[in-house]
């Protein structure tokens, strides 16, 4: 997947073109920045997706601005990117960031057929939060109707990963200067239950797996 | 702020325009992402910030494909999202998700004199992790002269909220199915010290100071 346009500049060393390093990142995460150009200028849309196999999709309101333009299909980018550490050094300039980031370029094509929408719904909602989707009541023909669904055939993509310690100046090594890691990890917190929560409905198990797998453990 | 572009088109109620709340979701977080046309294609690329008044500032090496780019003076636009919270209703189709995000239109500029530059790079670092400047070695010269940064007046910009429960349709309530939020988290995990820290350098004020502010406390 390295081609001009994927291929990373800066770094090169930090740069990944294989599936396993891109989709690891991919399936780490659920939302995205689609960049597009609209009317001759820039927009970035953040948005959900969902991964399986080689194609990215995404969704949204039959009447979105974004989903209209990219399924005329123009050219898109998209970035995932996870932060995972403050990189602290002993002098300003050697600090920097940990994170793992990937892009894809490529044109999106509308999902069509009602069955094959209704299984990117479900590969997108799995994203999210896996197995929720055979708990929850299914889309129906209205809803469906009023939801557009695009996929994006991963063909180019690269990713970027910095993950290091602390590189410093030589001479900068001396200094009284705490250097480290800080790292940055997303967690879950506390379940909000709905208001309007029907008595003894318990937290379902794709919940229980969710949070089991994700939850922060204080040290 | 509300212009033909940072209009927000999809659910009205959910845009803002005012300094306040785009600031607010600003100055919680460090990383955007910077989408620009390069060659006829949209390139979007994540890098960290910093705002000070109603400017931001971006950086990186002098020689970075992106940077020689925006100091052409091209339009850009600039996304941060914060996710905040998984929406889970009874139903597939009410899942949502709880955020918060800016979307800034705007052309760059270099920032020249030095003493600018180094005001801000300060900035930028303040917006990792504040004060850190005061207690790391600044940038010399050569660094100096090695990095580019960026400004970019905040004129056109909006932000888009989603900070509501579930909404289910009137029949889902009596589903047997667990609704509510699940809480999104970023936070700092227990530091990593450089393997060569010097014997006897504390954890220095910033970090406590930014850890114990962030740090996520288990219930």
């Amino acid at each position: 997947m390295k081609t001009d346009k994927t291929k990373v500049k800066r770094i090169p060393k930090r740069g990944f073109y294989d599936k396993e390093t891109v989709y690891k990142i991919l399936d780490s995460d659920f939302i995205c920045q689609i960049g597009f150009v609209y009317q001759g200028y820039p927009v970035v849309i953040p948005t959900i997706y969902g991964r399986k196999k080689d194609v990215l999709y995404f969704h949204g309101a039959s009447v979105s601005r974004m989903l209209q333009t990219l399924e005329k299909g123009v050219s898109i980018s998209v970035n995932v990117t996870k932060t995972n550490g403050l990189v602290l050094a002993r002098s300003a300039f050697h600090h920097s960031l940990n994170y793992e980031s990937v892009t894809i370029f490529g044109t999106a094509t509308l999902v069509e057929k009602d069955s094959d929408k209704l299984e990117a719904l479900r590969i997108i909602s799995d994203q999210l939060i896996p197995e929720r989707w055979e708990e929850v009541r299914e889309p129906n023909q209205k809803e469906l109707h009023i939801t557009k669904v695009l996929q994006l055939k991963i063909t180019e993509a690269s990713a970027k990963i910095r993950d290091e310690g602390v590189h410093d100046d030589k001479q900068d090594y001396t200094l009284d200067v705490w250097a480290g890691i800080v790292p940055i990890k997303k967690v879950y917190g506390n379940l909000i239950p709905d208001v309007e929560l029907k008595e003894g409905v318990a937290v379902s198990k794709s919940i229980k797996k969710l949070i089991h797998e994700k939850i922060y453990k204080a040290e």
